[in-house]
Order: C-alpha cells, then sequence, then structure tokens
C-alpha cells in the first residue's frame, strides 16, 4: 500500500514502475523465462502501480494476473488493432474506471518487418483512488524509431505527441495526480518529447528525482543489455520515462528513482531488451493557502499559472510550429504517396484493358492465331489485377493518413493562433474579467490550455 | 453575439443549430442547391453555433466558410477516415481548440451500400470561450440504423455511445457548459441513448424545453419530407438531438426548442432528408451559495450529486448491464465470423495447394497430358487466391472488431462493478473522508462518474 513517509509524516508514497517487457512471444529472446523473471520481481517489490508495454499476448497479461492476485489485485490490459496495443496496468489500489484513446498514426501496414501498425498503438488511461486522491495514470508506447538519421516515422511520432499531450490535457482536469509512464521512442530533447512535456505541463521524474540510482544519463537502451539487437551507442539512450503532475490541491515530488541496469542478479539475462524504471513519488496536500504540509509553497495551478508568462507561451508556440512544420513534411510524402498510388493503379488498369482488347482479337476475327501463349495472358491478366488490388488499398490508406495529418495540422494552426493571441497581450494583460462562475472558481492545472 | 435576456437581464442566451446535412455529392438530391439553401438560413439567422453532420465534402465545408465569413467567422472541418468524418463545427466565437476521438467500431468495409465504415465517423469537440465562461461543444453521428427489427449494427451502435459518454465525461470536467448535437441514429427510449443520457448526465433539449414549435413528437425524420428514401412511420421519429449540461458554476436552461417541418417556405425542396434542429438555451451564474441569478436553487453538481441517490445508480447498473450485454451478442457474432473467415481462408488454400499438385503431375511425369484446360486452371488458381487474400483481410477486420468489443465489454464489467459497489454501501454511507484537498474542492459535473 501507499506508504506513509517518516520524513513527512503526513505525506503519502506511491512506488511506480515502468517496463517495456518486449513480449514477441516465439520472436523476443527467453519471452517465458522473462515473464517468470518480471512477475517475480512485481510480486515481491511493493509497488503501487505497475505498467507494462509490449505484453503482446493477452496469455502473458492472464498469467501475470494470476501470479500478482495477491500483491497487485487490480489490472487491466487495454485491447486494441489487430494484435492488442501492448498496453497493461496493474494496481494495489481497485481500477475505478479505463479509458483508450487510439492514434490516428502508427505507421504502414506493409511494413512488415517493423510491425508497428499491427500494435494498433494507444494511450491507456486508469483512473484510481488512492486513499482520497483521484489519480490518473497513463501507460503509452509511441512508434518505434529504426534510423534516427533518416527517421521515416517521424511525422507519424509528433502526431501521436501531440494526440497524447491533447488527451492527457483535457481527461486529466479532474485528477489530483497524474502520472504517464512508457516506452515515448524518443531522446528527452526530441521535438515530440518537449511538446508532450511543455503543452500538458508534466515534469519528468529522471530530471526531478534528487537520489537517481541506475544506467549513465538515465539511459534505457543500453549497450550492456545483451537483449539489445540495435546496439544503442555506447553511453545508451534514454527513451522510456515516467512524467507526473500534481494540482492545486496535490503537491507532488519525485523522491528517488532507479533503473535496471542490464544484468539481473543470479539470471542469465535481463527482463527485457529496455531498462526498467522505478519512481518514488511523495504526495502532499496543499493547504487552502497554497502552502503544502512541509511547510513549502505549493506548486499547484495558480502558482503555475503565474509561471506561464510570455516566455513559456513563446517556448510552446516554437515547439508547436516546429511540430506544425514535420506534419507538413509528413502531408508531403504521404500526398506523394497517394499520387503514386494513385498513378500506379491507373496503369495496372490501362494494362489489363490493353491485353483485354488484344485477347478480343482472335475471338472478333475468328481463326486468327492466338496473340498470346495463354500462359504469359494469364499471369500478365493476374498480375495487373493484383496491382489494381494493392493501389486501391494503398491509395485508400494513404487517404486516411492524409486526412490524420490535415487534422493534426488544423489543431496545431488553432493552437499557435490562440497562444499568439494569448502572448501579443502578455504584459498589459490585466487580469481579465472575472469568469461566469462563483468568485473560487478555481483554475485548473491542465497545461497552458488555450481554454484557460 | 450571444444575447442578454429581457426577462433575466443578466443572462445570456445561446442559439444552437444542430443539422445533418445529407451531403453526398452527385448522389444525395439536389445536393448543391441544398448547401446553398443551407448556407443562407445560416447566414441569416442569429445563430451561435452551428453543428453539423454529413457534410461529406470539405469543398462544400468550404463553401460554407467563405460564404458565413461575416455571420460565423470560425469553423473546423473534423477530418477522419478516408472520406471524412462529415462534421464540422461554425461558430461566432472563437474556436479555442479541438478535439477528435474516433469510434473503436463502425460497421464493416465491405458493406458498400451502406458505407459507413469508409465516413471515419467520431465525435468532435471544440473548445469556445463565451463571454467568461468556458464551453464545450460536441458534434457527433453515430452509425445508422437500417433496419429496425434486424439491427445488425446494434453492438457497434451501442459500442458508440459508450465511447461517446466515456469521452465527454472525461473531457467536460473543466467545462462551464456542455452540449452535444447530432445525428445519434437512435429513438429517444433506445439503450445507447439512455445509456449517454443517463452516465454523462446530458439533458435533453426536446423533453425540457416549455416551449416547442416543430414536427410531432419531435420527430426529425418525417414522412412530409420528399427526400427521405426510407419512409419512416407516419408519425415520423426522433433521432437528432441536442442535449446539453451546466456545472456547478452554470445554471442552464433550455427556453425554446424548433424544428424544421419538411417543406421551406419558396424553396420545391427542404434543406435536408433530416430536419433541422434549433435550441436557445439560457445561461445563469450560480452564486456560491448554489443559488442562480433568477433566484432558483442552482441545479449545480452539489445539488445534482444528491440526485445521485440509490434509485439512480441502481438504473444506471440496469443501463450498463443491458448494453453489456447487448456487446456480447456482438462479439459473438464477430467470433463466428472470425472463424468462417479462417476457415474458408484454410480451404481457399487447399484448394490452391491441391491444385498446384495436380499441376505438378504433367510436368514431373514427362509427355503425359495435362489435366487442366490451362483457361480453367488459370482461374480456379486465380479464383483460390482471391479466396486466400479477401478472407485474409476479413481475419483481420474481425480480429480488431473482437478486440474493440471485448475492451468495451471490459469498461462495462468494470463500470457496473464500481457502481455496484458504491450502491451497496449507499443507504449507509457517511459522506466519506474529506478528499485530499483543500476542504473548498470542488466537485465536478461529470455524471455519475465511478472516479466520484
Amino acid at each position: 500500500m501507499s506508504t506513509p513517509d517518516p520524513v513527512h509524516p503526513t505525506s503519502v508514497r506511491l512506488r511506480v514502475f515502468s517496463l517495456n517487457c518486449w513480449g514477441i512471444r516465439y520472436l523476443s529472446k527467453h519471452c517465458a523465462q522473462r515473464y517468470t523473471m518480471i512477475g517475480d520481481l512485481l510480486a515481491k517489490e511493493q509497488y503501487d502501480v505497475v505498467l507494462l508495454q509490449e505484453v503482446w499476448s493477452e496469455k502473458d497479461f492472464d498469467a501475470l494476473r494470476k501470479k500478482l492476485a495477491s500483491s497487485l489485485p487490480y489490472g487491466h490490459y487495454f485491447k486494441s488493432g489487430v494484435i492488442g496495443s501492448g498496453l497493461a496496468i496493474f494496481s494495489k489500489h481497485r481500477i475505478q474506471d479505463t479509458l483508450r484513446y487510439r492514434y490516428s498514426l502508427n505507421g504502414y501496414p506493409y511494413m512488415l518487418n517493423h510491425g508497428d501498425w499491427f500494435g494498433g498503438k494507444a494511450v491507456g488511461m486508469a483512473v484510481l483512488n488512492i486513499g482520497n486522491t483521484t489519480a490518473h495514470f497513463y501507460v503509452t508506447h509511441l512508434h518505434a524509431e529504426y534510423s534516427r538519421e533518416k527517421d521515416s516515422y517521424l511525422p507519424h511520432r509528433v502526431v501521436q505527441a501531440w494526440e497524447l499531450q491533447h488527451f492527457i490535457r483535457y481527461t486529466s482536469a479532474e485528477a489530483d495526480l497524474v502520472v504517464l509512464a512508457g516506452d515515448f521512442n524518443m531522446h528527452p530533447m526530441d521535438l515530440g518529447n518537449r511538446l508532450l512535456r511543455t503543452y500538458a505541463d508534466l515534469r519528468d521524474a529522471y530530471v526531478e528525482t534528487p537520489k537517481f540510482d541506475g544506467c549513465e544519463d538515465g539511459g534505457t537502451m543500453i549497450a550492456e543489455n545483451p537483449n539489445n539487437d540495435m546496439v544503442p551507442p555506447e553511453k545508451g539512450i534514454r527513451i522510456d520515462y515516467i512524467l507526473f503532475k500534481g494540482s492545486s490541491r496535490l503537491e507532488l515530488h519525485c523522491e528517488s528513482m532507479s533503473t535496471t541496469k542490464g544484468s539481473v542478479p543470479d539470471h542469465a539475462f535481463p527482463y527485457s531488451d529496455h531498462e526498467a524504471l522505478t519512481a518514488e513519488l511523495r504526495l502532499d496536500r496543499v493547504s487552502q493557502d497554497g502552502v503544502s504540509q512541509d511547510g513549502s509553497k505549493g506548486m499547484g495551478p495558480l502558482a503555475r499559472g503565474s509561471d506561464r508568462t510570455a516566455g513559456k507561451l513563446a517556448e510552446l508556440v516554437d515547439i508547436v510550429t516546429e511540430a506544425r512544420t514535420e506534419v507538413k513534411v509528413g502531408l508531403h510524402c504521404a500526398q506523394g504517396m497517394c499520387y503514386t498510388a494513385a498513378r500506379t493503379g491507373v496503369m495496372g488498369l490501362v494494362l489489363l484493358l490493353l491485353e483485354l482488347a488484344i485477347a478480343a482479337v482472335p475471338w472478333l476475327a475468328l481463326g486468327a492465331p492466338g496473340p498470346f501463349p495463354s500462359v504469359s495472358f494469364y499471369l500478365l491478366g493476374a498480375l495487373c489485377f493484383l496491382i489494381l488490388l494493392t493501389t486501391a488499398l494503398l491509395y485508400l490508406f494513404y487517404t486516411m493518413e492524409i486526412k490524420s495529418l490535415q487534422e493534426a495540422e488544423d489543431q496545431m494552426r488553432q493552437a499557435v493562433g490562440c497562444l499568439q493571441e494569448r502572448l501579443r497581450g502578455f504584459p498589459l494583460a490585466s487580469p481579465g474579467p472575472p469568469r461566469l462562475g462563483p468568485p473560487g472558481k478555481e483554475r485548473r492545472p491542465g497545461g497552458v490550455g488555450p481554454e484557460e
């Protein structure tokens, strides 16, 4: 259970765990044995909430659930796509409700070797009541980055980050405590990561913690991990995160954080190809005058609201503009691909009609020899048909991709417009007219939301 | 602009319009002329917010936008799916932000004659600041009902209603005012409608209004409308709605409501095959002691919270249980279809292998006559291939359908469990421990949310 803190006796501490389990049955190395190890770890350690990614088989989730029946009695597997979302949550506290948002874009179905499309990538949300705190836990896994130099999935990942921040901002208004964990497949300063942290006003546990025990620079994909097929640079890369924010009612601190370090004592191999993260969060109530229980001034939304000065707004404008440019690049590519699919389809159709016309000659001029040997005739016909079918499916797919990119771009344009308007009125702005509501109306912690 | 009310001088009135435009270019009757009529109407009438459905072509949206540049200067088209979502919003007040949630289920891609799948049905949300009120407007269009007696899309529509109430409940926490309008394709007492209204705590403008001018029983699909292909029963049916709710800070009343009545004066045909809805809403601030400006006791969430007694909870349990049963029926069907697709695929594969084996005989036993005339050989091969391909695609599709149905069913099971737990403790329950927050912490209007 969430334990009282000895130094801050009225505080509550929460242990949150996150791991990309790399659980592709029959394909991931030592998959079954690793799940046993993961289950043992979770059963032994006193975690409050466990957020897992890449649990690709529901059978593995069910096995974990059975094993954790006493230590983490509540669980939910987020079903989505063809295979599943791979996302799961286990909790000591009853899961009150769950919500799942499936990203509009997630790679290409024909990239079978990458396979992200089939995973139905999403963000899963679970509502928990911890004591009398309403907590929203989010778990996600964004599209993988297969090449840092030529990352053709960048627009998709940026749109995912955009949808993720949007979803969190709007669904977390009621929460006292927000935690987002998962494999973002983005380095700390990558565009999508900046967008997510800044717009949804999330704090990075690794950056905030005063006590860290783990890999150098917080790496979660490290060269020392023998499960790694794509060996990351010597120092490792940090692509898995635990982010959090409190509210006007709840002050949140990350007290300590740790990661696994590749090998596991007494075991021949690590838990996964990623490192596992554990964060210890301390929850302090904030009294009405904005002072938290340890005497420090609360970082509630009112306090934070004043932080959101021109500088912060300008930063957001820059980030969203950068994201919009990236989406535009993606849009340009998708439009090109859609055009190519249409052109190839038309060529296939012309070829098919031509072949049929030539084949019709002997029927029309009876007795003339057939212009084709029949094998090549049918093979060519089948080829044309196949081209037509494939290009039709691709055309449909690219059309949907274009629509999703356009929607994200529209939203970003809107957001930049609203942010700039607020920015323009900034230094001269009066506190504004009182809102249509009682004077005590609270301002919400939902990031630099344009609704404020 | 939102106008002050003469009887309630400090109140604000809002005119909301909703119409399913039936805008399928080249297929819907008089499509271009009807858009001209709709544009004229919207430009003339003093609407604050216009929510449109079935605007299938973005070109038509752009034309409307141009025409309404001065009367309704802000607009957004929600892009989704292959064609688009068909959803659009126009507003007198600046659109601060938009969000779109695409439903997991929306019919079948091979039902080309119904075509819903290609529409990428969704719910669109727009955030508006009206004066100093934060308003969330939602527009949606659920899957059509092609046969009331044998409605094979019922599980899909129920899951859409489930996702809709979930989305609204969680994204409206910050809003003072929530309006949902659209073509639900459900009669007033249909399961999905009850689920939506009860769980998201939405009030039906037609039921609430003291002043109604429109078709009998509020019908929006009426026999008198010559555009109607599927002639509804004599009295017409009510499947288009404007629903709303206020908050603890804002009291909301529907002052009057009207619908078009089939024909339009001076025009040869109506605006659409559906009737248009207009609702006039009155917004009253609620003072801190819960009294609205006209002296009546506010219906804020605190007041409404006490309404949510055992009776209301029990009703919700019944509705969600009924919905869960419907989803289970859908799941059973989808599993059957998935199995059939797999079996047919295997048969196609066996046939293909058999044919290849027979064809291999003459090559192996040189000189033996070919067992097939080549035309039938190639035709059979093509047929087998086509069967394999179709069944593979269908298998993928049904697998995704099953996952989405299972996710909804899981969420419903969770919800029923939580509702029942609250119900069990009801008559004896104390007001509960104070929440981890200042005493002034406000309770939110988010319906009978399990998070409360």
